[in-house]
């Protein structure tokens, strides 16, 4: 058992509140459990230079942590003048994550930003930011006007973290998991089980491949929970557009 | 009667959520409408190089827009290398208001770092902000241990808007109507109905000295309410300590 | 009586030297006693993007320090890679204030800079800074072709500070002052008394409503005699267009 | 048969030049075909400001391309005032998958300086940086005094790319082929064949588990090789310190 | 015969007006006719990192162009977030030469900032910012304590522009001449006729070692009358001290 | 006899290896003796905008530091978020010598990028890179279509360091004989012996007009085998339009 009393292969509780920034496009504040991130999605009617003329789109991402989310405040970016390497990293990865997701030449000539701001960082913040920045994309594409064009959005994204913590495989690390972990790896799967991202990093402790399989296995009984989600969220209307399917055996339907 | 069916001298519905934040010291979510402020207070143990061993504290504050805030994506600080000088010049104005009613002394060598992030910005953010800092800084200044020592805080302190907009005085505008007024005043009084800062800006249409009198008048009414609002939030033990009174005849009771 | 023996109500001598750099379009040194500011004026053929094809004009400033201005050296905003908090507020101070007396449509697409830089600082650099901002300001529009065209110009504006040290209200503060001073307000007033800026602060101690009259009545009777000196530096042959008036009982005519 | 006559499962031809740069404690070119990477390791006698006191040593390090390395001229980070996201998502990798293999107890309160400067970019310069890193991190490590102290490096550590291509799993990937990879992955392992690091990503196409175990296995044939190249740098007197042993079946002896 | 009536080794007029910025230690506004720059020297009590317990002291320059200096605005250095190229080079220079004049160890550990600001800028900024460097440094250590003490000050020190236009050799090239210049070369000599900075430039045209020969001859004589200058400013107590001497024939008495 | 065996007059060893970076149009590593930089020449279809329709192009360079080229780390610019002073010093020298040999209306409207990137440091970086820069220039130029074009290099260019060590005039200073160096000047030469920057500086003890001859002198005797170097590497098509003449007596042919 852990420490908050989960077993090790079960998420943390996932909420969700649709249109939290009134003026977005696309804004949802999701939470898995402490941890809580503001997504929101804007549109701009332009894309960057390497893009012009092209008829394709682009999304793009940037992250940040608010400086109360952590018991030490965390120093603003802006103040230092400069983003911090972390930050940059996470909002690279979840850029990328989701313009795997994105048919960017039905998207046409705009560009989507996802701005993902923890508001309360408990461990996990870039697993809940991928997984809240689909849900805010979505609802910001649902703005376009759609007449007889094909909806952008072309599977569902979600993304766990697995740890290992004194030899046992975590799902879902909280703040105080993730800190004594020897091994953390992201995962980020579409609604088909497919991966689209992979980030594992052993910086204590390197592991062997057959712990990598125990990981990849527990990742996706999370992500499959969470792609639920995703599907209860887009609604009836999406439910032969995007479908769920192809987890393990392991992952109870 | 206004776009939103207020009076000329009505605030916006105010709403404050309590312990906004778990990690830190302080932090409320407040609301002025539409207009919605994360305010956290967090206590760092040192001071700024020009207060050390000077037995003095530190209250200093940040604010900025979260980039899902407006209609049209505000670009983040962090990624212009540099922050805005609106920005700046309202953090500036939030650090230097709420010092003027903290006892620095009482608080000994500590900064309390007063973060007002903007999620939803629909006017007079900075009125909330100061506002809200003040709760964030009370509640954070409760942790501290207070054995035979003076609690630092020494009075309460609101701000409002007041503004002209087709030759109306209007309390505590919303932005449909800062965006076409004349005239633009922030006030920042004490719970003693003394000014701490006053700020009024004539960009379009320099003003009259009976127009600034209206102005100041109207102003009062709306931060008495806001002082009641503290006063309910720090509760029956402070009601000796922190009072509300000397605001003018045309405040009701 | 004031360490320097001047009146409770009196300015330090104003003196202005005119055209003080040859290559500027506009350009003083203006002098309040001890503090001197040079300001400069130049055009430029071009609006920032928010204005393209807005068939409007626009007036914007910058203020620094100079290093050599304060015994201690003050050190350049470009070695730090940035603009200090202070300087920023007070260009955009100096710009939104002149902007209120400009009429940007008859300017057309052109942009105004407004340079203050200070050269020795001994208090009330800002409101030397917006009162010789003017003097530049006037003297660069007149290089402009004016055949059948409006001047861009709609009244006088000139700014003094009023402190309270020592429980004395006191008009246009030098340093000594200044750094004593328990409340500092700065107010910008137009040729017709009307008011287009006012800043007051009271960092150390809150103030009543009753004081606020006495500095706001000291104010202007400092402000009348800034904007004759403006009257006689703009000549006779403005004397019809930019007239003075409306200031109160107080001031002597 | 790939364009350069390789086999998919075949490095490029691998090249170590030792002491490149004479004034370095470490340093070698090291070449992954036509990707040519100086890599160097500089001693500094302090550590980061978080491990003061903590008599444990810090691995960091930098990453950046040349101008010339690229056909388009890569712009310089510090003429752009910052450094690239790419840049800096590559040199966090290599500082954190070398921090693996050093016993940062032993090396004590020392900053290793890992500089990985590209003179030629042809596809896999983060692989040919870590590979070419510990080399250089090697060789400075030599350079301390060892009496009765342990050697402070604990495993050798290398790392290759394996794309997917027109549906083929390829190891080693140069520029052509990476600019038309379906999916890119990293993977740093140590001479025990134990994970580092593992970072995946599908732009372009999501992918299936089974793809995933292809591809791991490809870059462990890959790995081993470069395991063994470091095992010769390093030399008989390391043979038992320092071995290679754990790789899967398909890894040639 | 040149446009403004000078003879080919004729000086433009030189002005000094002495403590021209109450607050510094030293400061003098310096002309070479139209070219006025502010040169200011200022004292700190400390060294920088390098030259801590060093026992030596330490001389430092910062040159700026004022906006409203040239006839199109220069952009300030702080709004473009660094420092330009053409300034750093220019203030290198300067501090290089003046501690070319300065006895560092009778300094003792202080360090003396020398701030050159161009307010009218016409041609020679740098030669009139080194000779003016040179008079508010004197100054400036004039208010040092100097009982028993070596005054740290060598020699003068002063420079010109010397170009060749339209193959005419010219001394100290107004900014009209320096834009035809097809060869620029400032030259920094001590009273002793002794050569401190040498730095001459050919973007258009190299030139022949027989025309630099012409060229030193001419700057000579020029910067004899700057050091003249110098000697009449540092006054009849310093005549022992420092001398001037060493000037070639040419160089009238 | 110097520390290394040379003559006073002696250049270090000179070597370079051609087409050193793969992709750019010029590259090679040049070496004096232990100073090794890598120039590149990278040609772009634009030029600045100040000479947008000019028909004329440019040559500019940037110069940098490898952090592991000297014994003690050199920071990188981009860690520090800005070019040092002496980065920008040397890279604004090394783009005008270039332009002095270059035929910018014959290049046409393209930007020739020089990046010189020190692996090495030991003494006279600048003059290698300016000796190199000519070569990848050069080379690069040489990739250009020339049909019925004139070839845009009109000379060569090459560069020497000359200082005084003890008294001794020492041509082509390492870095153990540059630290001690009371004089220290870079003499940048065509083919014709012309001279196209000079830059001598005496930071320690200023020298005569005498001593500046003699290094003058012997700097010439360093150039004229440097482009010696330059006419080999041209090879027999460009004897007739880039030829070698003018040097001084004491050069022997």
């Amino acid at each position: 058992m852990r420490v908050d009393g989960r077993k090790f292969d079960e998420l943390r509780p996932i909420k969700v509140i649709r249109n939290f920034q009134k003026f977005a496009a696309g804004s949802v504040l999701i939470e898995f459990g402490e941890t809580k991130v503001i997504c929101s999605a804007t549109i701009e009617d332009k894309v960057p230079a390497f893009l012009k003329n092209s008829k394709s789109g682009w999304v793009t991402s940037e992250y940040s942590l608010l400086p109360g989310s952590t018991s030490d405040r965390t120093a603003r970016d802006s103040t230092q003048g400069k983003i911090s390497g972390r930050s940059q990293e996470i909002q690279r990865m979840i850029g990328r994550a989701l313009r795997a997701v994105v048919d960017l030449k039905a998207l046409g000539e705009k560009t989507i930003w996802l701005d993902c701001d923890v508001i309360q960082a408990d461990g996990g913040t870039r697993t809940a930011a991928v997984t809240g920045a689909w849900l805010a994309l979505f609802d910001a594409l649902l703005t376009l006007d759609r007449k007889n064009k094909k909806f952008p959005i072309t599977d569902f994204l979600a993304a766990v973290s697995v740890g290992i913590v004194n030899e046992h495989v975590l799902l879902d690390l909280d703040y105080s998991e993730d800190s004594h972990a020897s091994v953390d790896l992201n995962l980020v799967l579409t609604g088909q089980a497919r991966i689209v991202e992979i980030q594992g990093t052993a910086e204590l402790e390197p592991f062997d491949f057959s712990i990598l399989q125990e990981i990849l296995n527990m990742a996706q009984k999370g992500i499959f929970q969470l792609v639920r989600i995703q599907q209860d969220f887009a609604g009836e209307f999406f439910h032969n557009l995007l479908t769920v399917k192809g987890f393990n055996d392991s992952v109870p339907e």
